[in-house]
């Protein structure tokens, strides 16, 4: 962490920053340059909260040099984490991930219909939600608990993997009993109690970024579920907020590079949130996984037409095959491959 | 609501968009321009979800007339909504209403002379978090339930209401207990779990912008609150997130006038998360008084070098008493008045 | 400036980032750190361009202490500009300028008539375009010369002075002959060659903030023109892009309070443009003046609804009127006042 | 385009919108609805300025139905524009044509050598600055006219195509002498002057999106060249603004698919830009072709570390050689394939 003065900072100023780091148990140094001095806090170990140091009288910013995160960084655990799903299945490897269904679960002959189609052409989990963040409180809510029953059946079924959302402490305890990853929405990255409660479930953590959350950000939210002692984090990309309105959210596929690059946990992407438009799935699909995308998270209903929420941005059964069969092929060309349904892989 | 279809729609398209709006209960209303065709949907009560329509075929986009919230709009309720607190105190009407105090509590010694130290610069209502959500699990996470105790002796000893965060449904209950305003934060924004609890609560909600939320969205919010019942809820702007560093957060100060203008609910400023620098809080409330905020959320540390958090946003006691003048000043050139302190308020 | 190692680097990375900055002419202080190595370079005057040792290998970040703009710093010179205008009227004093008039002018006649009422309503500088930047090639692109012309005119008969904007290096020779300020617009803040020619010009140039600018790329555009021989240039706020359509653009505040700390050049804002909305230009006007602003850029027109650009965001002429009186009052609040009309102030 | 009217306006606000939009020479349909009537202008050809209709009294909103831009559409031309260029070279075809080389000419050598590394490894344009938009004044500001005459140097020795930038009117002229392509920098998108300088030229335009510019603006741009007569444009992604400073700029991959589908243009991306940093280059190079991508921008320099400009995110030599065979493989992935040097094309 580097204090920089004010140009016109005198020297008492210095000497009481240079105080409050010792009294912080750091070590500080001094660096006086042409134009201001800037004081070094040396022995940060990414814990010191500068906030105390920039309310001190001549001082004008305080720079970060270490990360405030920990146990997600490279540089705590250099190789990347593969994470061990049930099945056989592990996310942060070679293989890529692709799970697929409809936004809600809306009745059994629905998702079982989705599931059916999805395992088809090839995905491996189910994604669908039972409790459903609207942003009005007049939308559909989803099913709750017996949307939950829905989608254990479809697992028995198909054997696909089920990753569905939780909303709040209570709605993860009944989500944890049918989900094999649990899923925490953009709307919930920084409800910190949640997190609390995810690191504590023992369960695979899908964690989306938030509508405006920066990658460290992200990150931070990440490290509240492994501060309690859950590891099993994947992280989800899907779609920030922005000021041009041509697409639902603006889809930032280089966060994939990004977080490849500081952390170790797998990173999946959304291309249905993130753009919101089902023509624009498969080409945003084919630069997600061309970017190193460890997943992907995709919005498939058996009748986008009629779907109760997120229609537009569905793919239809025959637009995700042509999506698998596209991917595949650029996986392949990265030296990867698309993991393959539990029948296949045995 | 207004479906735009491609230039290039066929006919049929276009019927079968008018057959789904009907089967939906609405009329259509198709109209062949020089380009394309929209087809009008008539009836539209607000609560019409879009994206069903989006998903079919020869669709280009969706354009919304009608706002999908209701209960807070000023099309629902013409005149201001004036919140009762206790002591008198009242919020929404003529009177610029002052909430000061630290960023967290911090010990006794440290709320009480907050407290009194605010309450002598002529502040009416006590802010201090006892529960405090932080972007890193190692940051001081508040003192919770015995930071409670503290803002209840506060509250006893001076007279000021208090205001204070609660982070989830469990903590909420507690909050309830001391707190005269419960304020859900930024990042909460959109946790809707929180919000129908909040609208069950009974209690006063200070319901804060999220840090990428669109006045339509607070709103939304707001709404889910109101649709469970409880209709005082006061809103608030504390800054957006924004491309420029300069500033912590960008304060949205044109956001009063648009709430202003779109719905009943009173609307409060906060300038200190709203900047993050000390020397901008005072310019900004001012701005914020003039633009027709019905009050202000600042924060004042009694001693802000040694603040556990948020030192360098929080004003000195010296400065927040010169503020509280010059906001006085401002208030009566636009015909309002800060309101005052219990005592002097009889 | 201050070069980040990563953590892995090796001693020679390091030596050959020494090297680096002591071939450029400054000293190199390399700082051992708990995680990590930076290596402090010292001298630097803000000429420096980090890029090259960015590029080095090892390097994992630059963070920048020094500011990269000189001129127009505060720590350049201490006290605020103050630009004396034609008339004896000056920006940056105690005055707060009001330049007030239509988008564009449109005949002899329209101009003429908001001349006067500006005029009656106190402004004492006249706006309006006559070379228009216009999105769309088919949108009104001004009258030009004959514009220029007119506005000559309306000098004569109001004694007002004159604002209006240039957007070319030809254009500006053109509009220096007539205007006591030359604006620049907001997509032209980073046209360097229109700032080069402004910068030689030996005129009052208005140089508005980009739609995405930051402030310090504000203040840099303004160095440019500095750097040429011209110090006299005056700030615009007018709004920049944000993620919610509520209003236009997104009127930033705050940026007149960072200005004021950073730079000695008088800042104005456009609280038209910043908001779009006829009905928000009287609060956001009361609040830029409350939050320190040395003058007002504001769109009125004698009939809005025919005007030929901006309609919807053009007061009507007792609008101004009204507004004039609230910022009078405004500007008392916090111990300054409006500039009068040329006639009043003898 | 369709005026939305408050929900209180009264008949006569609604007659005098009908009176005002045929006036305009267009057709008014009024659509009462449940909350508020609308009225539907008929005849739109993309042309009329709502501005007029949204300052009349009682309207609360316009919305868009047809877009303002007419020759740049998918709807004017359904087939996409393939652009010849010399040497048999030709974009917005099958080929995705790689343009790389240094940020900036710094010496005859440095091209020449810059210029036989990238045609070495495959590409077909050369990319270099002799004209720089820096935002400090005190930057290398590009070599000028002597850097032009380097880049005819390198063209003649080694067959590649040079694409450069215009600042201004006169640079333009002088960069057509040498240039294959000319290119419109990012800071100059809506430089309207410039653009129909661009116009006039009758040579290729790389045109960059600016920094906050949405598609419909970057649309409206081009729109400008070919309204003078030049159809010969060539759109670029370079990364814009966000509120994530972990990237330089934020690259905005899904532009390719949104400009795909409104326009029929070609586009090309530069991910040296859009990411600024050179680790994240390759993925998102990879990314941009499987997104559709018409061609790369990117930034190789013999020795970055010696750069004057942009050595950041300038690629090593060997770093450029890997990228190719990747972006090679994925081009192939989606049946396109990358464009080869002229001797090999022959």
């Amino acid at each position: 962490m580097l204090i920089v003065m004010r140009h016109d900072a005198p020297e008492e100023d210095i000497c009481r920053v240079v105080a409050a780091i010792e009294e912080m148990g750091y070590q500080a140094r001094p660096m006086p340059g042409k134009q201001r001095t800037t004081v070094g806090l040396v022995g940060n170990d990414g814990r010191v909260d500068g906030s105390r140091l920039a309310a001190l009288s001549g001082v004008q910013e305080i720079l970060h040099v270490t990360k405030p995160y920990k146990q997600v960084s490279r540089e705590w655990k250099a190789e990347p984490t593969v994470i061990r799903l049930s099945g056989g299945l592990s996310i942060g490897g070679d293989e890529v991930v692709v799970m697929a269904g409809p936004c809600s679960v809306e009745s059994e002959r629905q998702i079982l219909e989705a599931a059916r189609c999805v395992r088809e052409a090839g995905a491996t989990v189910l994604r669908a939600g039972a409790f459903k963040p609207r942003s009005s409180p007049y939308s559909f809510q989803g099913l709750g608990q017996p949307g939950l029953r829905m989608l254990a059946r479809a697992r028995e079924e198909t054997g696909l993997l089920i990753v569905t959302e939780a909303m709040d402490a209570e709605g993860m305890d009944l989500v944890a009993d049918v989900a094999d990853i649990i899923q925490i929405g953009a709307r919930n990255m920084q409800n910190y109690s949640l997190l609390k409660h995810a690191g504590r479930s023992g369960k695979p953590i899908l964690l989306k970024r938030g509508l405006s959350a920066t990658i460290q950000e992200l990150l931070l939210s990440a490290e509240y579920i492994l501060a309690e002692g859950n590891p099993r984090v994947i992280l989800c990309e899907r779609g920030i907020r922005s000021f041009d309105q041509s697409t639902r959210n603006l889809f930032d596929l280089s966060a994939i590079a990004v977080v490849h690059g500081l952390s170790h946990l797998p990173i999946v992407a959304d291309p249905s949130h993130g753009t919101g438009h089902r023509d624009m799935v498969s080409p945003m699909a084919r630069a997600a996984v061309a970017a190193g995308a460890d997943g992907l998270l995709v919005e498939v209903h058996p009748n986008p037409d009629r779907a109760l929420s997120d229609g537009a941005q569905s793919l239809y059964p025959e637009q995700f095959e042509r999506m698998m069969k596209e991917t595949r092929l650029i996986a392949e060309a990265i030296g990867r491959r698309l993991a393959e349904p539990a029948g296949v892989r045995a």
